[in-house]
């Protein structure tokens, strides 16, 4: 559990699953219930890019490192993340006209507060989302598939990730669910421990220093790209270096690898929080080595939560009570 | 359980409990833990806004029926909030300078946004509970109380807020759970059934015409003051008409009272969510027939919630697996 206290008196609960896994797919340790279907939403982020390295994407349209770390992301709107996006598109002749993410404000308080003085509505290339969109138009010029329609279902981009997702879970493709994502593209669900073990490939593979290495670099580099100000995955990289690379996903969800020992995690709160798994995913990260006590530390509110209130005084915390069980 | 499902796949989980109680204290009908430890937050306005009427602070100073409901409101902080909360300061000699609310951009998006297209940074009069603090204000000055540290656990405005919880409910004030709340005043916090019980005596007393009874009415007359556009109690409160008033609280809570039948009603979402909450509180007043179908029908995104994407998509519902068992 995930409490959340206030005054002494515990207020609200979350409840924990971890499954941690091996390149084989075995479970090393878990907390909860590992089989419990869950979708990765923007944990899928790292996989839904990899066809940009594998089939030469990178290359041919000369995507920087950054850039590659953006299609990644879940970003905070902020003007770097808007730069790359663009620059993304302009690579491969396109421009914002042609990103089908919806519109949102800029996660970023800041962003999302100066577009609103400059009289602006907030664009597809605020969504958070749209470096990974840009990503998926990049792969769909240099396919040579239409642009239009790229973010549907049957769509050879959208197939291609779910090949993706079924080729590193080993979950048969008819067998991972699907649904839309808030940004407009599919979205996938397998067990937890096969989203584990997904991972667990992943760095494997990175640290084998196949495709995936340019991945895993792009992101722990430019942790900055991957989320922005303030955000757990670009604070909690910035902290790991190459010990682990980490992705949150909405509802509640984080999935990461630690590439130097092969292994691999997925978090989901039951109820969706944030709040909670993002703690949840310092205390993971802490158990597993990654992150040692300075820099668990040095993590500040994402590893001791305060609530505070409106005047700014501190009237509560969160702390973890749940435990990995080893196998 | 409050089912969160995307694609036809369940994505996240809610626990909910309920407690349902009349007059003399008996548990009717319940879900879950009805003896769960859970602090009101904002859901104890109602009780705290009586003394304005038993103290004769609203003959004092000629508070508004709307004034009143005001007082027991978790605003949007639109123009009728902010105006109201003015005329209840003015009305006993203050201004916003005395409110010790923090500031928080007002929860209407509307008025969240012309703010800062003013220029302007958020104030303790936009803040959700600003009502609630003039009252408290209010109540102050009628007493001869120092209006200074209103706010503060010790102060005669606090320790009168928990004297009527302990009488409502029934629980000795040693007994009653304190903390700070997000506003800055103090919170209580009881079992989920002695909050029900609180409701079920406080409906039972307005029914019989004694001092809730104006509170009641303030909130049922004007439920736009209550809450604002767009938000369930308001909502809720102009279709159930006399048949039951309800109060929202921060993290997962709502408590209401049918005072026909001289029942009341509490509900938690163990993890704090308000979609969660919304979605119960409809279902909860349907069970106990304060709400028939077609006002159900009627309460849209409350009542049937849908997910939609930032394309305008729906790919998902929330939907209520719990059901009550009578005692």
């Amino acid at each position: 559990m995930i409490e959340v206290v206030r005054g002494g008196i515990v207020e609200s609960r979350h409840r924990v699953h971890v499954a941690v896994a091996d390149e084989g797919g075995a479970l090393m340790a878990s907390c909860g219930k590992p089989e419990m279907e869950v979708f990765y939403r923007s944990a899928a982020k790292p996989f839904q890019a990899l066809p940009l390295v594998e089939d030469g994407v990178v290359e041919r349209f000369r995507l920087t490192e950054e850039e590659l770390a953006l299609c990644c992301a879940s970003h905070e709107g902020e003007p770097a993340h808007l730069a790359g996006t663009r620059s993304i598109l302009a690579r491969c002749g396109l421009d914002e006209s042609s990103l089908r993410c919806g519109p949102h404000p800029p996660f970023s308080d800041r962003e999302a507060r100066a577009l609103v003085r400059a009289g602006e509505e907030p664009r597809p290339v605020h969504n958070n989302c749209s470096g990974k969109h840009a990503g998926m138009l990049a792969l769909a010029v240099a396919k040579g598939w239409d642009t239009e329609g790229y973010h549907e279902i049957d769509h050879p981009v959208q197939r291609r990730m779910l090949a993706e997702v079924s080729r590193w879970t080993g979950v048969p493709e008819a067998r991972v669910g699907t649904a839309v994502d808030g940004c407009g593209v599919t979205c996938f669900s397998v067990p937890l421990a096969a989203m584990a073990a997904s991972f667990a490939r992943f760095a494997a593979a990175a640290h084998r220093g196949e495709a995936p290495a340019r991945i895993v670099a792009a992101m722990l580099r430019y942790p900055f790209m991957v989320g922005g100000t303030g955000r757990a995955c670009t604070e909690v990289m910035t902290r790991t270096g190459s010990r682990a690379f980490v992705k949150l996903g909405a509802e509640g969800v984080y999935g990461g690898g630690l590439p130097e020992r092969g292994l691999g995690f997925a978090i989901k709160i039951s109820d969706g929080s944030r709040r909670a798994v993002e703690l949840a995913l310092v205390r993971v990260l802490f158990a597993l080595g990654a992150l040692g006590e300075d820099e668990v530390d040095d993590l500040g509110r994402f590893a001791r939560p305060r609530l505070r209130n409106t005047r700014g005084e501190e009237v509560g915390e969160m702390r973890a009570t749940f435990a990995l069980e080893w196998a």
